[in-house]
């Protein structure tokens, strides 16, 4: 067949075909002889068992568990599909894991379950825990995605991480530092709007807040959200501890003005030049709703921004989380940290954005590619650095 | 490290911290490029997700469901080990993925339960199904073992297969119908006896009444296996309504008189030269406790035994699941099975014991090699011949 008149989507799923699963398990121990079977199945292989069974920390010296993580969704917020369910979520999984091994030198798996029931995942990610180093949990819908990650992390002594918020905001905080550097803000004096309190907002903003910005707003469809805002989520309704501090009210145009930094997870188009217009000289804007940003990178700078990314790859400035997930745990695993801890977060942030030389730094060049191989090394150096133990 | 002078037990134990786990994960797909990550990722990946959110059954063309078994264990009853829970039974579950592998090529990934509740077995195995093509249940103990199965074959749609009972009767009949050629014997005037009424006896049992040996007695350590026998659990009270059909009563010398054929997967020893010179001419044992067989085989044969096999690869006769699990996986999820039959496994026995010509058959042959390539192929083709969609 001639590939080369396929669109990207036709040529997309024919190449899923062809691969019938982007994952093979394959065996380190080849067994061609009986000598072979004899030492890496019975009757040599209870030798490592009867030393784990005596000490449960020898499962990192004798198996898989050393490099292996569980790459975890209910399928319940897959990309930008929704709630398309465990079977549909496999591809999205699959290739997680295939960027974990690829990028950071991971092994990963995928783990698609067939509830949405916080408690029964909950309770099956504990149950299988025990063969892998880690877990990370991906594309679960908000507020549930909160609870499980943090009960989880309560349970378990292995990292848990939830991708689609640490991730997230460990790149767009890159950025930001970046945005930083090159215009000459000062965090202390920075106004931020986050736009979109779902998974990747809520954390972003404290990841932002941690880093020591004091003035961020949040908003959502109906604008700024603040303690009086209605059908907030216990998530929500706890971020308004922290973010909002002058009880502000109003739209996300009213919060835009006199802003600094915008950042967006939420829809296509609802930042029109007249908001950026309003916004501090020298903005710094993450449009990153997937795939048609909330404003177009060329009319946001002719409106006045400065530094515009998004999540595509077709503009400069890409947020991908690629740069940091395959690296944070790989110096997660191997330094055997019990959690992803928020210095780890800022460390791997710092690590990223000083990957970009002051020479390199530009409006257009505040990310480093997602192929420099020095992208997973130093976020997990990073990871590795802060990890007390 | 000069590896000459380590017994076999330290050459085990030095390879599997070599290994720090037989398994890697690989992927197939390749990421060089930012066109590789568009195709394999997102964008390009929602294309596979939205024909599977469309139908279900998409997910056996476009993922790794297609060719990938979950090899589930809590760690119960693991080899000679006993109860050695999750962590510690994990080198065993990697072995036997590796075996999936090198001799079946089906990808098979380890899940070591940190749960020992039946209950919570079954939903943890329903909740993760939707990533495998069968699950392949491992070293859980009996009774426990027969509810676990039986209930996740109603709930799931994939075959659930318990190798410890299923792939040791069907390799038992193997080589019981090679007895069976050998001595001309007729399986309906055939007198069984199996020992041990644990996950294996009591598959074996049924799985020779299946075949059509109408008289099998089985027998525990107080004799003879009968409707009063003391402290039966449920399925040992069931199996009481198929087998010892004249009610007898006795020890397991008793049950041996007049025998044709003997089945220990029971403890070492047990069974004297005296008990075998009581069976009838031609005599078949099969003496599996391991490392130490019920008898050894000189001893057996001394006292007039025609036919002895045993676990061990340094004696004639081994029988070794090997010849079985990764064959019958490999046919079920290429004929997409839903179910590993009765009649699939009899013809799998069927399959293996005639890879055994008329030219080689003989009493110190009767098992086809474990490294013998034809062996997954023909039973994966006994399975996939017995499917009816």
């Amino acid at each position: 067949m001639d590939n080369q008149n396929l669109t990207n989507a036709e040529k997309a799923l024919l190449l899923h075909e062809q691969w019938k699963g982007k994952l093979e398990t394959v065996a380190k121990s080849k067994v061609s002889s009986r000598e072979d079977l004899a030492l890496a199945y019975t009757p040599g292989v209870a030798e490592p068992c009867k030393v784990i069974a005596q000490n449960k920390e020898a499962a990192y010296r004798y198996t898989t568990k050393a490099n292996t993580i569980a790459v975890v969704s209910d399928g319940s917020a897959v990309l930008g599909l929704g709630n398309i369910g465990a079977y549909a979520a496999m591809p999205v999984m699959e290739g997680k894991c295939v960027l974990f091994k690829e990028f950071g030198d991971v092994n990963a798996v995928p783990i698609c379950l067939d509830t949405q029931d916080t408690e029964e995942i909950i309770a099956t990610v504990k149950n299988i825990a025990p063969a892998y180093g880690g877990i990370n949990l991906e594309d679960i819908s908000a507020p549930r995605c909160f609870e499980i990650e943090e009960r989880l992390k309560e349970m378990l002594d292995i990292p848990v991480f939830h991708d689609d918020q640490h991730g997230t905001a460990i790149v767009v905080l890159a950025g930001i530092i970046n945005g930083l550097r090159l215009t000459g803000k000062d965090k202390q004096t920075c106004k931020v709007v986050v736009n979109g309190a779902g998974s990747a907002g809520i954390a972003i903003t404290k990841l932002l807040l941690t880093y020591g910005f004091p003035d961020v707003t949040m908003c959502d469809r109906e604008g700024i959200i603040g303690k009086d805002y209605p059908n907030l989520n216990w998530m929500q309704q706890k971020m308004t501890e922290v973010t909002n501090r002058s009880n502000a009210r109003g739209t996300l145009a009213d919060a835009l003005k006199g802003a600094d930094i915008f950042v967006g997870v939420s829809a296509p188009n609802i930042v029109t030049p007249e908001m950026v217009a309003s916004m501090n000289k020298d903005a710094i804007l993450f449009a990153m709703a997937n795939p048609v940003p909330e404003i177009m990178p060329d009319a946001a700078k002719a409106a006045g921004a400065r530094v515009v990314g998004t999540g595509r790859s077709d503009f400069p400035n890409q947020v991908n989380n690629v740069i940091a997930f395959p690296g944070i745990f790989k110096g997660a695993l191997e330094c055997r940290a019990a959690q992803i801890t928020e210095e780890m977060k800022l460390a791997a942030a710092n690590a990223l954005a000083y990957l970009v030389s002051d020479e390199q730094l530009a409006d257009d060049f505040i990310m480093p590619e997602a192929f420099d191989p020095r992208v997973a090394e130093v976020v997990s150096e990073a990871v590795k650095s802060h990890h007390h133990a």
